[in-house]
């Protein structure tokens, strides 16, 4: 199946000038939605890991089925005073303004190795904080693994000394 | 297993008097969370039903993989101004304030089958408007799975005219 044609473009949002990559009209597709996971737990289920780190909240939608599939724990990157125990938070810079996230002090374990699972990869600087934080505690990165990689955003630049993998590339 | 027991219970948060359920310690295990994923696909694999229905973000966690388990197409409901296409917008009382859901309308087809799944049901009212939205697009309501239910909210009550089922009773 050509799970690409299942993406849906919806030219100006957030903001005029985005073409934003839809990825509801492919969930609502049994057959579609399980390729995508499929196609993205067949890109690790030779990596040696231990945790799936998802941010919130469409990191969420392919992050818990990958971490089922392949017996991995879930760990959610959430945005700011989501989570309900001591967190290590990191702010960083977008295109405009700034984000935080935030992630649960002992779901990083020094010495754990750490997938990061999202939909879409544009900059790449959120999977780089989340990266900053899980090395700041001696956690290890061992791999990125994206639905859609926006190419003209230089992701892979800013993620050089990660290994970064896609599915579908714009 | 005993599942409810990798339930984190976190005293006063997100304020003072509450007792937060914290699923994340949950999730962190790989054998308690395959665990939940199936025991909640397991209510739902006998139900006639095209979609499931998950409100942002934790709704994201549990009903992306029993939609995948059982090949069903996935709806997310999502807070204002998420959702890129055109929206059926609802708004509902919280006990302090209110709460806005959307849902894209073209994932609402009149005569589909819905079910709501959710980690926790508290009063019920952010089902509760999910369904109304559902309703009034001529779809139909056929079941609200959820991991944790809080009795003492008497969501239930709420939910009544719905089949309403839960695996962790507090």
């Amino acid at each position: 199946m050509d799970i690409a044609s299942k993406i849906r473009e919806i030219p100006d949002f957030p903001q005029k000038g985005i073409l934003f990559r839809d990825i509801t009209t492919l969930l609502k597709e049994p057959d579609a939605m399980v390729e995508a996971i499929d196609l993205m737990t067949a890109e690790l289920k030779d990596v040696d890991f231990d945790y799936i780190l998802g941010p919130e909240s469409r990191g969420f939608i392919f992050g818990v089925p990958i971490a089922y599939n392949l017996r991995k724990g879930f760990v959610p990157v959430r945005k700011a005073g989501k989570l309900p125990a001591e967190v290590i938070r990191k702010e960083y810079a977008l295109e405009y303004g700034k984000a935080i996230i935030e992630i649960h002090k002992d779901a990083v374990i020094p010495g754990k190795k750490y997938v990061v699972v999202d939909d879409l990869m544009a900059t790449g600087g959120t999977s780089k904080a989340i990266a900053e934080v899980i090395e700041s505690m001696g956690g290890e990165i061992v791999k990125m693994e994206f639905l859609i990689e926006l190419t003209g955003l230089k992701g892979r630049k800013l993620l050089s000394k990660y290994d970064v993998s896609s599915i579908i590339k714009y």
